[in-house]
C-alpha cells in the first residue's frame, strides 16, 4: 500500500483502538500521513455491551472486532499490537514493550480505568468491567455461583452464593444489576433441582441519592422503579465501607454476605497518564486545552475518557462513546488542515464543543430509560431506542447481525446463548487501563 | 419435578455430558429411575467443531451448549458440575470433589485424553485439542504469532513465528491444517504490512505412509491432494523424534523450528479408567463386555472414546462420536429392560453392533473426504455433506442457526468471526480426560 513517497509523510501514532481512536483513524483524510495504531489487544471492543457478555447474553466475539480487518482497506496505516510503557515528549517517542516509534502526531486514546476510589485492595474481591476477560471472569464466576449453590447444604454458604450485589448505580451498575435479576428470573429459573433461581438476591449499592444521576430525576425514579419490578433490591444514598472476600460492609455494621460482587462505580484515567509528565486531575485524567492538545505540547492530542475538558459552550464534557468520537474527529481534522497547510498555529486551532445526542440505559427486557433533547421516555420506547442505536454503532456488519440474531432469540424464547464456564478458575485477569 | 415415589425410584449416575452420556440420558424412558448427571464442566461441547474455534471461524460460545439447558425438560433428572475423583465399586458409590453420590447403575462416559504416546513432555510444546480452553489457548497463540511475526525483524525467528506445524495425520490433524492454511492464506491475506500471511508454511506430519489412514486409500489420496492445494505441506512417513520448546526434530537430524506445534496424533483412554480397578489396553481404554458392561460390574456400563470393544460382528469400534451415541442407547435399552423386568440377567442381555454411517473428514472451503456405505466422494460434494450432518447434529436450535450464519459469512466473504485474543498470555490450560 505504500505510495511512492510514503516514507516523507509525516507520521501519526495513535495509542488506542477504542472509539475515539478509531474514529480518528477513520476520519483522516487518505494521503496525508502515515499512522501507526497502537493497542494492547489485537481488537476493538464495544464496551457498552460488556455487561452483556459478562451475564451470558452475548458471544465476546460478538462485541469485538480485530482492529486490522477494521482499518485493512486504510492505505498508509499500520496496525501493531504492542504495550506503550512510557513517552519521551521532547524526542517525540512513544516507547513500547518492543521497541519505540518516533512521531511527528501524537494522538493519545487508551480510555479509562476501574476506580476503587484509593480502595484498590477491593478490587481482588470486586471485579470491574472493562475488558472482554474481565467479562469473561465475571460470567464464569456467575454460572459458579448457582452450580455451588445447587449443592451446597449449608443454608447461610448457600444464601451467599444466591446473593449477589453491584456497586455503583451508574450506567454500568444498573444495566448489571437488571441483567442479573433477569438472569435468575427467566433464564436459569427451571435448571436447577435444589435452588430457586428467582430467590437470588440481587443487590444494587449508590452512594448517591439516586440511580443514574447523570440523567434527569424523573428518569432515575423511572430506572429504581423498572428494577425493582425485576426484583433488584435498591438501595441509593448507601456508601460502602469496606469490601472482604464475599463481603460488603455497609455503614452502621451491617454486612452482605455475598458470593458474587461486582464493582460497577467508578471511572479514572488510564495509569499511562502519569506517564506523560502533565498535573492530572483528582480522578487521574489528562487535563487538555480546548484544541484537545496536551499544555505545552500541540503536536500530543490526548481524547475521550482519559482526559478532564470543560468544552467551548462550558460545558463538562461526559466519558461516553459519543464524546469520544466527536473528539477523534476534532483532532483528525485539526492535524490534517495543519499538514495540508504546512503550519501549526496552534492559537488558530478550533476548540472543542461536544454535541449532546443524549443518553440512554438499559434495565432489561423491554426495560430503559432514554433522553434525547428534551424528550424524556422511559419502558419499552426507550429499550426499543436502545436496541437501535446500540447496533447501529456496532461495528462491523457480521457482529451487527449476529447481535440482532441473539437478541431476537432471547426476546422470543426466555434464553441466553452464552451460559458457557471457560477459563481455569484462577485469579481473575488484570484490570489495567 | 419429583413424583411422589421419586425416592424409591432407583437411581442412575451418568459421568460425562458427551455424546455418549447425553444420549444416554435422552433415550431413557421417563419414571423408570432417577438420573444424576456429573459432569466437570457445565456445558456439552460439540467436539468435531472444536478445531474451528482453535483457528478462530467459531465462537466457543457455538459449540457449546449448557448441559443443565439441554437436560432441563427431563423429569427425574439433576445435572451437577463435579468432578469425579474415584470409585467405590463394591459400595457402588462414585466418589466427587464434592460429596459422593450412591448408584444402582453407573454409567462411564468420559471420553478419551490426548496422548502423547509416552511423551508427555511434549505437552507443554506442541498443545492438543481436547477442550475449549484449549481451542481457546491455541487461538490466541496463532493470533499471536502473526502479531510478534509483524514486528519481528530478525529474519530466522520471523520465519519460525511463521512456521506452523501439525502433528497427526488423522482427521484432526487434516482439519486443523487445512483450516491453518486457509486462514492465513484467505482470512489474514491484507491484514499485514510487514509479512505476507500467504508465505505462512503449514506443515502436517503423519507416521504411517498415509494421511487419514481409517479411510480408503483413495480418499487419503485425494485428501492429500486437496491439502496441497491450500498449501499445506504434507509429509507422511515421517515419525516425530522429539519435541522442544518451538522446535520438532525428526529422523536424520532434520529440524522444523516452528512458533506453533499443534498436536493432532493420539487418543487414549481417560486417566479416570485406571481408577476402576480393572486392567486398561495400552491405550489406556477400558475392555468391557459385549453388553459394555465393566467385567465382574454388570451395573456398570462404560461407553465412548475411553472403552476397547470389538462388536457382535467382529468389528473394532472405532472412537467416534456416532459410535458413543449408539452406545449410549445400547445401555439405555439394557437397563430400562431390566427395571421393568424386575430382574438383571446380564446372560441374556444383548451385545452391542456398531452400525457404521460412513465417515468424512473437511479440508477446507469446498475441500472435503466422505464415506458412505460403498459411497466415496471428495471435493464439493463431500463437504456439502459434512456441513449438513455437522449442522444436524450441533444440539439446541440456536448454535445451528448461529453456526449456518457465521459459515455462511465466512464462505460469501472470505472473513472470520472470530479473530479475538483473549485471556492472559500464562500457561495453557491443563489438558485432562
Amino acid at each position: 500500500m505504500d505510495t511512492p513517497d510514503h516514507a516523507k509523510l509525516p507520521h501519526i501514532v495513535v495509542v488506542g483502538a477504542g472509539f475515539g481512536g478509531l474514529t480518528f483513524c477513520r476520519k483522516f483524510p487518505a494521503g496525508l500521513a502515515r499512522i501507526t495504531v497502537v493497542d494492547r489487544q489485537n481488537h476493538h471492543l464495544f464496551q457498552p455491551l460488556l455487561y452483556q457478555v459478562a451475564t451470558a447474553g452475548l458471544s465476546a466475539v460478538d462485541i469485538a472486532q480485530p482492529i486490522r480487518a477494521i482499518l485493512s482497506a486504510k492505505p498508509d496505516l499500520e496496525v501493531r499490537m504492542a504495550e506503550v510503557t512510557g513517552f519521551d515528549l521532547a524526542a517525540k517517542r512513544v516507547r513500547l514493550d518492543q521497541g519505540e516509534l518516533a512521531y511527528d502526531y501524537l494522538v493519545l486514546a487508551v480510555g479509562g480505568a476501574t476506580s476503587y476510589f484509593g480502595h484498590d485492595e477491593w478490587r481482588q474481591h470486586a471485579p470491574g468491567l472493562k475488558s472482554l476477560d474481565d467479562a469473561l471472569h465475571i460470567r464464569r464466576q456467575i454460572l459458579l455461583a448457582y452450580e455451588r449453590a445447587e449443592t451446597e447444604r449449608d443454608e447461610a454458604l448457600r444464601r451467599a452464593l444466591m446473593t449477589m450485589v453491584v456497586v455503583g448505580g451508574g450506567p454500568t451498575g444498573v444495566e448489571l444489576a437488571g441483567a442479573l435479576a433477569e438472569l435468575a428470573r427467566t433464564v436459569l429459573k427451571r435448571d436447577f433441582d435444589h435452588i430457586d433461581p428467582t430467590k437470588v438476591r440481587v443487590i444494587l449499592l449508590e452512594g448517591s441519592p439516586r440511580v443514574l444521576a447523570a440523567f434527569p430525576p424523573e428518569l432515575s425514579a423511572s430506572a429504581q422503579k423498572q428494577l425493582e419490578r425485576l426484583g433488584v433490591e435498591v438501595r441509593t444514598a448507601t456508601r460502602v465501607q469496606n469490601i472482604r472476600e464475599g463481603v460488603v460492609e455497609l455503614p452502621g455494621g451491617e454486612e452482605i454476605h455475598a458470593a458474587t460482587i461486582l464493582w460497577g462505580a467508578g471511572v479514572m484515567g488510564t495509569p499511562l497518564a502519569k506517564q506523560l509528565g502533565v498535573e492530572t486531575d483528582r480522578a487521574g485524567r489528562v487535563p487538555v486545552g480546548p484544541d484537545l492538545s496536551l499544555p505545552g505540547h500541540p503536536e500530543v492530542f490526548a481524547l475521550g475518557d482519559m482526559v478532564t475538558l470543560t468544552d467551548k459552550n462550558g460545558r463538562v464534557v461526559p466519558g461516553l462513546s459519543p464524546a469520544a468520537m466527536q473528539m477523534g474527529t476534532h483532532a483528525a481534522e485539526i492535524i490534517a488542515h495543519e499538514i495540508r497547510q504546512g503550519t501549526r498555529e496552534p492559537a488558530a486551532r478550533p476548540a472543542f464543543a461536544y454535541f449532546d445526542k443524549g443518553s440512554m440505559a438499559t434495565i432489561g427486557r423491554s426495560k430503559a430509560v432514554a433522553q434525547v433533547g428534551k424528550l424524556k421516555f422511559s419502558g419499552y420506547p426507550a429499550w426499543v431506542t436502545w436496541l437501535l442505536v446500540h447496533l447501529l454503532f456496532l461495528v462491523g456488519f457480521r457482529n451487527k447481525f449476529s447481535v440482532l440474531m441473539q437478541w431476537t432469540y432471547s426476546y422470543l424464547t426466555y434464553k441466553r446463548g452464552a451460559r458457557i464456564i471457560t477459563g481455569a478458575s484462577g485469579t481473575p485477569p488484570s484490570h489495567s487501563a
